[in-house]
């Protein structure tokens, strides 16, 4: 569940909406004194259904009532918190681990959450941003918390790579060292050395199948007397 | 380096801006074919100075000329792109092992990043966005790249590959293209789809600095009138 908390702007709230779309969140609550008036903010593009369901509260313990896990965020202002403070990549995982309704808060844009609403947190959450610059946007920081929490740790896959055969990367070879001698790119003693230099290049260049097909046609063209 | 590539919103590119001052990075490129007026955006909370920094161009090819990794980010919206993707996690992994300047790339509000700007990519980030809502907002899409960028992590480095500058890709595509037209291997209406061809699959070779000079010259010399 994310929780905004005393945010103004209504354009916020829709963008902080559209990131909890990007990433397939939907329980959106909004604390606030007075009546917002998000619901239809143009900033919320594909995630209108995030802004129809949203629930509003007047203080924050309604809004976490339900939640097993309260977790704060925190710009780093510098302010030492009396909770703990867990960086994104390892917090992200601890949410992961605990069951319930989990309850992620975030501030008003001027002054984030305030030391009343922190104290209703378990712990808080901290993105790692520049010291010389910790503030964030509200939405794009939902946007990198959110990503963060759906993140599956899957190793980089090598991309599935057929290579050309070597048949074909010498047939390229052999017309491209053909056309140069004709065309004094080398002289004939030299040519055995810069074919062999060609054929490395092309061995060394990661050609799959079908870019090896279509450098043979390209050089093949080029290599046609005028 | 973070190239904005046709953003229309200048409250955007502010946004954009204050993301990397978040994280720490400093170099933001706009591609506009019109002078875009961002410099004052007011959404560039604390990052004037990324602002005042960003450098104009007109054209993709001159913003990534110096860069050795070109990486567009793709919003998922299903059409299958020809280039390799990789998740963002894995993406960012990929990146921290690569030396030389590196472009990352970002489209515009509403269509992303056209065919064209994509050929000039070596592959593609993707955000494992939900399905029913991959298109992020521009800022926040820069912000989970950037974050994930600077995630403390680094894995061992691979072998140490000096890939050839982007610049350098684009002219072995140009003299080839030019050469091709000439030569009837396509005809003029289809020049620019095989030059993104061309292109795209320079940028998937996985050609270093110096091969990339031995094939430039190489099809200098084949282009050349007999």
């Amino acid at each position: 569940v994310v929780v905004l908390v005393g945010v103004r702007n209504p354009l916020n709230i829709g963008a902080a909406a559209r990131a909890m779309a990007n990433f397939g969140f939907e329980r959106l609550r909004v604390v606030s004194s007075h009546e917002a008036s998000f619901r239809e903010a143009k900033s919320a593009v594909g995630a209108s259904h995030v802004l129809a369901n949203a629930v509003e509260h007047t203080n924050i313990a309604d809004a976490i009532a339900d939640c097993a896990l309260v977790v704060g965020t925190d710009a780093g202002h510098g302010r030492a918190p009396d909770q703990p403070v867990h960086l994104l990549p390892a917090a992200a995982q601890l949410i992961s681990q605990s069951g319930g309704n989990i309850a992620l808060l975030f501030g008003s844009e001027k002054t984030g959450l305030s030391n009343e609403v922190l104290s209703h947190c378990d712990w808080l959450l901290r993105i790692p941003t520049s010291e010389a610059q910790p503030s964030m946007n509200l939405a794009q920081a939902v946007a990198v918390c959110l990503c963060e929490l759906i993140r599956e740790e899957t190793p980089p896959r090598e991309d599935e790579f057929q290579s050309a055969a070597a048949g074909d990367l010498e047939r390229i070879t052999r017309v491209l060292a053909e056309a140069l001698l004709e065309r004094g790119y080398m002289t004939a003693n030299a040519s055995a050395g810069t074919e062999e230099n060609i054929r490395r290049m092309l061995h060394r260049l990661r050609i799959n199948n079908e870019d090896g097909r279509t450098l043979l046609g390209i050089v093949r063209h080029l290599a046609r007397k005028a």
